[in-house]
């Protein structure tokens, strides 16, 4: 593995799920795997458990961690190629990706979308650039529209958890105070699309993602419909695709309760977390035996750890 | 030792104080005591001496260190049980500790109190979920109402530096242009009351600490009467308990100077720091002999190694 | 060496250039130099380059890291000898360098220039209080008016790229939309005059540095003059020494472009990051071959480790 953006980064979906799992009981054999190796953790925008997830599975493999906040620890970057630098940003983004490339083996970066400006979002401009300039691994922690290592923890928790060889996935949106991005629907899309699981979207009119997550995925805007025999609920809010980063709808009618969950065949109940209680799922859902929001929230350090794994190996 | 929170959290005041002290000449025999463990250190406050003297006493036993400040890297977070999310908060702090305590070994929190609502902040309600839902070690870093590592700092040096087998030791009030939390005074007389000393607390009316603190101690007015005889005088400001997080008087009679200090038995000075130079304290006393402010300082890794030595061995 | 202030604590520059460059290669040997050591890694002001490079070179000699946000972290300090301390700082530098050195094995501080206050600035009272104070090594990571690290790995990047025995090195002045420090065009100047180079700055009326620091050193404020028969063209903005911390001009003619290059014998291009592309210099400049800014930020480790080793190996 070169870099880690997308799904695209990973060859076969089964086999990097099965290889995480193996790893999280075989850990300790790679302690030295990373000695030596320093990898830097870009945040352009607030983290909690990538943050912390990402340094725990940089640590088991004994490379150096070396975190730094861009805006409150560093400066505004320019992103345009040719800009006259005579406003706020002090530094180029190329030139900083080239810089931080320069000391660190691995980077991983943090930036989410700005939801002013559609286009500007969905060309990724600032992982790009790291991909293209840092000349060294480049770890999406979180772009402006996907979120692979919450994606890859997610499937590996269903696949710890699944009854059945072939479980039924809901990811419904639910109602949230913000605009929020669309990583990580978008992301969770694209890889259960790419799953051995019977995937299905519930949204309000208006919630639909870009075509490109949506293309070949079973859509209904009929919540209690799309929970009906479902193995797992995957609750998140997004804002918008089509009226780009607006909030069309705030109806508390989606928000995720245990009648809700009763339509189900018996859910587990999944959430990326951080979740506004009582808005996004009521808290009878999140405290219930059947919510694994933190074994998942566990599986970010199995998943840093599979694609630190393979990253640094092919790096040998 | 499951947690650290108060001096609750300490079977044998003497022991622990003769191990720190002990384990301070022999810490090299335990650099790999905390191996492939990792501490999470969480502060929702600023902080200089335990962010630092932690760490380096978390590094001393190898252990790994993840730093977090919530507000700056972070967000707000929900204290309260059932609140609809809706508002400012982004996470529920049963939530943000749940998943804290999964990617670490040992969590380690800092949260002032904010002097607005007494019983709010006597509740303890940020370090008390950490200890419910963490479900790993929690080490107190100062909350609302409480510092051990203080006071543990504090008599481990009065320890090294009395004279007397029963030392006279002085908690005084001090003046400061900010409202302060009364964490350090109500710890620092937890401790003292516990410990082999003459204890006796000097303020202006209107600042005696919170019963349970005050409890079977000495309490003068008269700060020249609490100085004679004194083998330590402690200085610190804070807000009052009565007329909750005020600022009831400023008065620079108070200021601690090298006169007050003449009526004391070579009383050694003491201070948890930061201090506000010629207004709590002059610079006279601060830079003079008698002044041991910064072996004080120095004893916070000091109490910080013995309380995570304790912990570790508790896990094994 | 005891502490790395400026040019003055090295005793022969044609020595460390050489260690520097012999590290390089041989780093791995000394992996273990600063095993069981601390640094504490300062910073008053935003990093990048210096926050990671410096943070790379202790990781390389198995130092431990510890790194403070004064400000964001902390809270402000008080600068004055005396002062009574009723405003905003919380704590005194004295007391603040004589803890952070308590908890450190050596102490590195970055600390801007205000730019209001001549004098204040250049009396260099941060960076020479935690000399005074701190009671271990204190490496300088950009004082008020010098940044020796940067001319360092400068120098280092002069000796590695050059053709010919003593090449002639430009400094020149460069337009930019804010008021910057001298401490990159002194600190350079220091070095190139003691290095085995011909030296030249080149700025428009009103930009000479201090008296101090142009002794001795050819002047000229004709760019083009100055760009024949160059070996390598350093650009950097800075502000006024004589009408102190103000934009004299903002001719754009003395922005570096390919045309200015193209008078040099093919002199490479250097700057020590961040630039602003398009005023400083321009893209075809920055992109150009001859453009050495990713080795010279390199050398940015290179310096940091040569530093270190002195300091480690004479605290043995």
């Amino acid at each position: 593995m070169k870099h880690f953006f997308s799904i695209s980064d990973v060859d076969n979906l089964q086999g990097i799920v099965a290889e995480a799992i193996d790893l999280k009981k075989n850990i300790a054999q790679f302690s030295e795997l990373g000695k030596g190796k320093t990898i830097g953790l870009i945040f352009f925008n607030s983290s909690l458990r990538t943050r912390l997830s990402t340094q725990k599975a940089a640590l088991n493999f004994g490379m150096s961690v070396i975190v730094m906040n861009v805006g409150s620890d560093g400066w505004k970057l320019e992103m345009e190629d040719g800009a006259i630098m005579n406003g706020d940003a002090a530094e180029h983004i190329k030139d900083a990706a080239r810089v931080m490339g320069a000391y660190c083996d691995i980077i991983a970066v943090r930036s989410f979308a700005e939801l002013k400006n559609r286009d500007k979002d969905y060309a990724e401009d600032v992982l790009k650039s790291f991909m293209k300039y840092a000349g060294v691994p480049v770890i999406n922690l979180e772009s402006s529209t996907l979120h692979p290592l919450q994606s890859l923890a997610d499937l590996i928790t269903i696949e710890e958890y699944k009854k059945v060889k072939r479980p039924k996935v809901v990811l419904t949106w639910a109602p949230h105070p913000k605009a929020l991005p669309q990583a990580v629907p978008n992301s969770f899309a694209q890889w259960m699309k790419n799953a051995d699981v019977d995937f299905v979207i519930a949204c309000p009119k208006g919630y639909e993602l870009a075509p490109e997550f949506m293309e070949g995925v079973a859509l209904t805007h009929n919540q209690d419909e799309a929970f009906e025999g479902a193995d797992f609920i995957y609750a998140k809010n997004w804002s918008s695709y089509q009226m780009y980063g607006q909030i069309v709808s705030t109806d508390l009618a989606w928000t995720v309760s245990a009648e809700k969950m009763a339509l189900t065949n018996n859910a587990k109940f999944m959430h990326c977390l951080p979740v506004r209680r009582n808005v996004v799922v009521t808290d009878e859902v999140l405290d219930a035996d059947y919510s694994i929001i933190i074994p998942e929230a566990k599986n970010r350090v199995t998943s840093a750890q599979v694609v630190l794994k393979r990253i640094l190996t092919a790096m040998q």
